[in-house]
C-alpha cells in the first residue's frame, strides 16, 4: 500500500483544512506541510499551529476561534458572517478568489480537502456531498483525503489508479447508466449509496463509465 | 442538553453494535449495558468485552475476530459468509429473526444502531443509507446513535422532540414536497445533502412534512 501513498499527488492549487477530525495519517500531514496555498477553517487553526504550520489564510464566522488567535493572525483572518454556506464552502470560495492568477483559464484548479470528516456525522455527509457541488458548479477538481482513504469526483469515463485488493466504493450521484472494468463486482446504476460499497480493485487500475456524476472512495489499506 | 439525554429512549427490541468507532458517549454506552437483545458485529466484540458486556449473539464473516474469541463464544457466534451484504445488514437480518416473538404483527420493531459511523467514510455513508433501507424494506424503526447525535428515519408528517438551539440536519431521500415548522430555516425539497445541514430547532419540538422519505439528524449539543 506504500505505493499508493508514495505516488499520491501532494501538490494542489489550494489545500483546504476543515474543522472535522484533525488528520493523523502521514499523507494528509505531508500535504499540509508542503502546501503553497493553505486555507484553514478557523476551528482547525489551533491544531494546525501545533504542527508549526502557518496557513495562507484563515476563514470562518468568528465563532470557532478565540480572541487571542484572532488578534495574532488578524492580517490573514477573514471573517465571513454569511449564514447560508458552511465554513468549507466559505473557505473554498475565498481560495478560488486567491489561487495563482496564471492558472485561470488554463485548467480547472485542483483543490485538496483535509479534516472534512469525523465529529458530527451531518457535517461529514454535507462535506462529502459538497465535493460534487464544487466539481459541478464551481469548476474545481476536488480530492478529499481522510485518515482512511480518499474521495474523487468524476463523470463520464475515467480510469483510476489502484492496487490489487484495494477497497473501493462508488457512489452514484446522477448516472442512469454506470459500468466498471477492473473491479471485483461489476457496478450498475445503484439507487442507494450502500449498494456501491464493499467493492475491490483487481489490479493497478480500474475504469468507471457513467452517463452522469459519481464519487469514488479508495482506501489506503488493501484487504489482507 | 441533559434533558435530551435523560429522556432518550433506552429500550429497543434489538440493539446492534457495528465495528465503526466504539462509542465514548454515556448514552450509547448506557443503551449497550441495558440491552435485552444485543447483536454485535464480530469486529466490535473485543471492545464490548472490555465493558464486561456479553452480547446475545455475534455476527460476522469470520474475518474480523481471532480464533480464541471465536472458540470462547462459539455458542453465540454466527458466521455468515455471504458477500452481498455488509455486517450491519447481516446482524440486522439475524436480529429480525430473533426478536421476541410476541412483537411480531403487533408493531414495527425498534432497532438501535451503535458504532455504525467513524473509521472508513464509505462505511459511514453506507451504514447511514442502510437506515432508510431497513425502514422502507425491512419494516424496522431504526435509530442510529453516535457520539455526536442521532439519526431517525421518517416519512409523511412527523413531530420530533428537540430543545431550543439544538442543531438539526434533514436529509431528503425521496420528497418532492418537504416543509418544516419549528426550525430556524424553512426546509424545501433539497436535491443535495449539504442543503439540509446547519439548521436549528427553535423550541421543544419541530415538525417535518414530506411526501416521501427523509432522514433527520439531531446533535446532543445545543449551539452556545
Amino acid at each position: 500500500m506504500n505505493d499508493i501513498i508514495n505516488n499520491f499527488p501532494i501538490y494542489y492549487d489550494a489545500v483546504i483544512l476543515a474543522a472535522g477530525d484533525f488528520p493523523q495519517h502521514s499523507l494528509p500531514i505531508k500535504i499540509l506541510r508542503q502546501a503553497k496555498k493553505l486555507f484553514v477553517c478557523d476551528g482547525a487553526l489551533a491544531n494546525l499551529l501545533k504542527l508549526n504550520i502557518t496557513p495562507t489564510a484563515i476563514i470562518g464566522d468568528g465563532d470557532s476561534i478565540n480572541n487571542t488567535l484572532k488578534q495574532r493572525f488578524s492580517d490573514i483572518y477573514h471573517q465571513i458572517e454569511e449564514q447560508e454556506e458552511n465554513d468549507l464552502t466559505k473557505a473554498t470560495r475565498y481560495a478560488l478568489a486567491h489561487i495563482d492568477k496564471e492558472l485561470i483559464g488554463k485548467q480547472l484548479p485542483r483543490f485538496c480537502y483535509i479534516g472534512a470528516t469525523g465529529k458530527r456525522e451531518d457535517h461529514t455527509i454535507g462535506n462529502i456531498s459538497l465535493m460534487m457541488y464544487y466539481y459541478k458548479e464551481l469548476g474545481i477538481i476536488p480530492t478529499m483525503i481522510t485518515d482512511y482513504g480518499y474521495f474523487h469526483t468524476s463523470n463520464g469515463e475515467h480510469t483510476f489508479s489502484s492496487l490489487p485488493k484495494q477497497q473501493v466504493s462508488v457512489f452514484n450521484c446522477s448516472c442512469t447508466s454506470l459500468k466498471s472494468e477492473g473491479l471485483k463486482w461489476d457496478i450498475y446504476p445503484m439507487k442507494q449509496f450502500w449498494q456501491g460499497t464493499l467493492n475491490e480493485a483487481l489490479a493497478n487500475s480500474f475504469t468507471i463509465n457513467g452517463n452522469g456524476f459519481y464519487l469514488v472512495y479508495q482506501t489506503f489499506a488493501q484487504k489482507e
